[in-house]
């Protein structure tokens, strides 16, 4: 008896990628289980053409990207990648060879990286944009996930890595600066920060997907602490340092660094940089907390002003 | 400090469906612990505007038939309701309060009749066309979860409630047959058989969603056996009823019944009966697996003369 074309699909792009929880996908479900001393985190992103991705990017790259939002918002949560679940939405003529086969040897190379497995999840049509999602499972040791709401007035705050490099990259692919591939690829491929374990170090975590201030703005109001940062010790790539002058907005408001910020109680400090030492990911100190006035952000330039941004990055809203 | 329009939707909309493991719907994950005795069943279903429903239809409609088809898996896997994440791609004449109250109401009304909570999600636009995905959780006893690969012939298939209502309601949407608002709420409102609990009584089961005949072939071919049925068993309605001589194809190969469709050994029958009893749900035998030869169906007319369908149900692809 044929296969009808959703089966044929499954059987040939996504077999190959599932594990046992995923019953070979062949039922409507998957089945997981787990130990006494483990909890389950859970996140779900969605991402649209020409609203998080441009229509004409790589399949292998879009799937990637798609991962990697995810997977950032599990180590955000101190958890580690267990599994995933994908929805993808797509116009007729995605159905073909090249595109399913890119989409899932992007998705394959991710899995090999990050530890994770196809669960299950649903192939359907979309009359005219692509629009994909994403629901991934995480491991924490239970009662060790890191929350947003739980930083202290007093604790530093920290972020990984580099910031703006992707916001660049978005400029770059819309032809507003000169073509750079270094912030293009930070823009198609962010670095979730997994290896890195915060848990019992940070007293409060994460991700910066919606730029930087405006992230750390949910994280100060739902701690109820405001926030003093300083403009010199925002992190920023050697590419980046090029730009300083005119970009720095762009670079503290612009989205998709996917880079952790969490806040770090004094005392922990040497846990956090022996932690980074270990996994070989930078971690800068560019701020504090203090008392709770609303939420808010006090950004310090070099001469300690207080500088007032035009707009606290943005909503994919 | 003002929150950007993404959490305004949450705290406004979406805070009140949520629950503890939703961690208030302020992080980007929730965290879900278990019983030692439970382990959780996860399936994955998007609809989008044009395919799965019509672009006017009222938002309410939606998000319950989103909800239910997802709960329609869960339970097929003999598995317990627990929670959903959710993720809307909407367009921007969605965001608006009439649009956004009513989608919510619906998520409540069903959230309450089916024991469910919002554990997290995604809001975000898409240029174009509504496409919405749920990841549904739900709880079941470890090792009791119904698979579709576990039929035996001699087993019998039975199926819950009437088939082929759904098939009808879209006839009517799309003018094909005069209104009829009993096959328009069949259609629109799918009622998933959580009630019954066929674990260690059926040896497989799964929903129909993409027509009876087509998703027997998945439990057949899946199962390694074949299966004989007859016309004459198939449960209709008395609305069905009236229109029998020149629909009974669509009702054995329309989709959105959402009806179970299971196996059970004879001597569990009796076991069945019970249960049907118990929750009101009535149960049909329709026919009886045989041995495997390449997951075939026969279907045999009042007359035991073997019938040949034109078109095996359809796929949502």
């Amino acid at each position: 008896m044929e296969l009808p074309p959703e089966f044929q699909i499954i059987d040939q792009y996504f077999k190959k990628l599932s594990c046992p929880e995923a019953l070979d996908l062949t039922d409507d479900a998957a089945i997981v289980s787990l130990n006494q001393n483990e909890e389950i985190v859970l996140t779900m992103d969605a991402m649209s053409e020409g609203v998080h991705f441009f229509k004409n990017d790589p399949a292998d790259l879009i799937a990637r990207k798609l991962l990697r939002c995810n997977i950032s918002d599990i180590a955000a949560m101190g958890a580690k990648p267990y599994g995933y679940l994908l929805a993808l939405s797509l116009p007729d003529q995605y159905f073909n060879h090249q595109w399913m086969n890119l989409f899932t040897k992007g998705l394959a190379h991710d899995q090999k990286k990050y530890g994770l497995s196809l669960f299950g999840g649903d192939t359907t049509k979309n009359l005219n944009n692509m629009t994909l999602s994403v629901t991934m499972l995480g491991k924490v040791r239970k009662g060790q996930a890191i929350r947003r709401n739980t930083a202290k007035p007093t604790d530093g705050i920290w972020v990984t890595g580099t910031i703006g490099d992707a916001a660049m990259g978005l400029l770059a692919l819309d032809g507003k600066i000169s073509t750079n591939q270094y912030f293009i690829d930070r823009y198609h491929i962010p670095q979730p920060r997994i290896e890195l374990s915060l848990n019992q170090i940070a007293s409060a975590a994460m991700d910066i997907s919606d730029g930087l201030v405006q992230d750390l703005s949910h994280l100060t109001r739902e701690s109820r602490v405001d926030a003093v940062i300083y403009t010199n010790s925002i992190p920023l790539s050697n590419e980046a340092k090029k730009f300083q002058k005119d970009y720095f907005q762009t670079y503290i408001t612009g989205g998709d660094d996917y880079e952790l910020i969490f806040t770090i109680p004094v005392n922990k400090e040497n846990k956090a940089l022996e932690e980074s030492k270990r996994v070989g990911i930078k971690l800068t100190k560019i701020g504090y907390c203090i008392e709770y006035n609303n939420g808010q952000i006090h950004i310090l330039d070099e001469y300690d002003n207080e500088i007032k941004l035009g707009k606290l990055g943005w909503s994919h809203i």
